[in-house]
């Protein structure tokens, strides 16, 4: 699937946070694929419906680029491009929640990836989110399967272990370091390369769960190679550009 | 006081500039702290509510983002936790010192760490300002003083010395290294690891002398790592997560 | 002309896209510039008025920022400082192109930089951009002269070779290296150090030239220093900051 990445090349519009955007943009171009950037109303339909994958992250949400994620996300619907959705700090606030509520509303979603909490709370499983971390979880697995079979994506719950699932089979992947935990906007970063995997082999949960497990993996691979979470950063872009499938086939842990 | 700040894990909500946002992000994890960035008028009031402290940042304000700091300061303020305010840039145009003297205004400021020319600024001392630079600064200290003299907040002046100041006692803080004018942001990365401070141990001229002694110090086991300002900041990242309070306390030094 | 950049410190305002920001600032410190970044209406007069150069760049462009952009751009020429237009993603969709012509008929613009597709097709030769990306250039050469010869401007069309035209003289730069295309911004960063050149040095073919070349000799530098894009990037930032005019006259390539 790594190598289908790669040729393809796909095409990744984001419209996502001001934070770590710039990881997002170089996670993509190293998973394979061609970041692109753009959230004013008068760009995103055309950028969109001409894009392989869309994905929206909602962590710096103001009126205007929720706007623009919904317009994003029904260009890509009528394109047929998958869209992806990170519900970043859904559960903190009411604004956060109502605005994850309304892309789902207005967009068909084929990705949802969350941390644990953020789709307990999509689940209505009574999450908890404090800040943009998840805090309380319940059961993750149940929470994605939940989700899935609500709104017919794909759900992936990240954190330690990571789950995802389509509402009919759960997917456990145990890959990933304790470094990740300690640089802002690894989630986000996670939801690029599954941007860039189901834009070239659409969307499936083998398709989220080998973008999250590559990513997982180049992230323990990265770790080995640092001295803390700053030296680990681009140690973890490093990686993710080398990869090669045999590497994956090697550490892939996965139930 | 490191030791309460990694314990407590303070939710530090920012407004601050795109520019060194991310940076912003990480060194608050490293910190200790959990960084929490949302601007929307409508999401600032619950998020600055749950906070533990707020840091606002005018590097690349605009009316929407310095209404929406207005709004988490003022929620801040009922709420108890600390404000934080670094006035980017002030002097340099009429527009940011208007906003500057705005915040104050508007809001209880429990700290403002400025560089010594912007702190010249606001203490009405003429210090001149080039851009984000401080070009001309007077006598830092004065400045720190009398400028909380005025607001009743902690200041902070920041360069190659340090000053720190709540109108009575006035700190001189001597660690720190050349390359940290060598980055860019490297005193909003200050502003982030204050706000950490204050949002678990109180705004007082000690906490915010300590964070900033903190942050300096990291800087000086960084840049023995470092080949230049371009590997010195993944690396201060790693000293400010690795740092222990012996070391601290072994290369602290004040006045 | 290394050195008369580092002594003048020329005051760069960029409005930039917020996925590369960071970068920008970082590279224009490493070249020897004060980067500035602002993009209020409120603001933007008064800091462009002061600026050495302006760097506009349309990456994360919205109706806002390119009425700020023109705003800066008209601020600098009655100023007399060099305006640097970064036309991202001109021709991937017609609200970008719309957006460069905008400014190339609100704003005299100094210097032209973009890649070799974008050149292509702001010169109306049929360059395809995808995404931020050139996918079909045609002859860059030919594009830069025409757009040169068009628009007054100097033009840098940039890509594994670098074309850079005033309308009569075309140069040839043959330094850089392959790491430039994995790391999101390369481009940005250029048009950032294009700035400082400008800015210190006045706008002309052989400035533009020198800007870009010290730059790609700077990314060779850095490549020799680093296993993949991610630790590529803070290399380059040591290798700006170190270069020297012996080792620029040594690896220089150009025709």
């Amino acid at each position: 699937m790594m190598a289908a990445v790669r040729t393809a090349r796909p095409l990744v519009h984001h419209i996502t946070n001001y934070v770590t955007v710039n990881d997002c943009a170089n996670i993509c171009i190293c998973a394979g694929g061609a970041p692109v950037m753009t959230d004013a109303a008068e760009d995103v339909p055309a950028m969109a419906a001409l894009a392989s994958a869309v994905v929206l992250n909602i962590g710096t949400l103001n009126e205007r680029t929720v706007a623009s994620m919904a317009l994003a996300g029904r260009a890509a619907n009528q394109a047929g491009a998958p869209v992806v959705l990170d519900p970043v700090g859904v559960g903190a606030t009411a604004y956060r929640t109502a605005a994850a509520e309304r892309l789902l509303r207005e967009v068909k979603i084929a990705v949802i990836k969350g941390n644990a909490g953020e789709i307990s709370v999509l689940a209505g499983l009574g999450g908890k989110v404090r800040g943009v971390d998840s805090v309380d979880a319940g059961d993750p697995a149940d929470a994605a399967r939940k989700l899935a079979q609500r709104t017919g994506a794909v759900v992936a719950a990240t954190g330690p272990t990571d789950y995802v699932s389509d509402g009919r089979q759960t997917l456990t992947l145990h890959n990933g370091c304790g470094l990740l935990e300690k640089v802002s906007g690894t989630g986000c970063m996670v939801a690029s390369v599954v941007g860039c995997y189901v834009g070239a082999c659409g969307a499936s949960a083998e398709t989220v769960a080998a973008a999250i497990s590559v990513f997982n993996i180049a992230a323990e691979m990265a770790a080995a190679e640092a001295d803390g979470p700053g030296t680990f950063r681009p140690r973890l872009m490093d990686a993710m550009d080398a990869l090669t499938a045999a590497e994956v086939e090697e550490r892939l842990r996965t139930e």
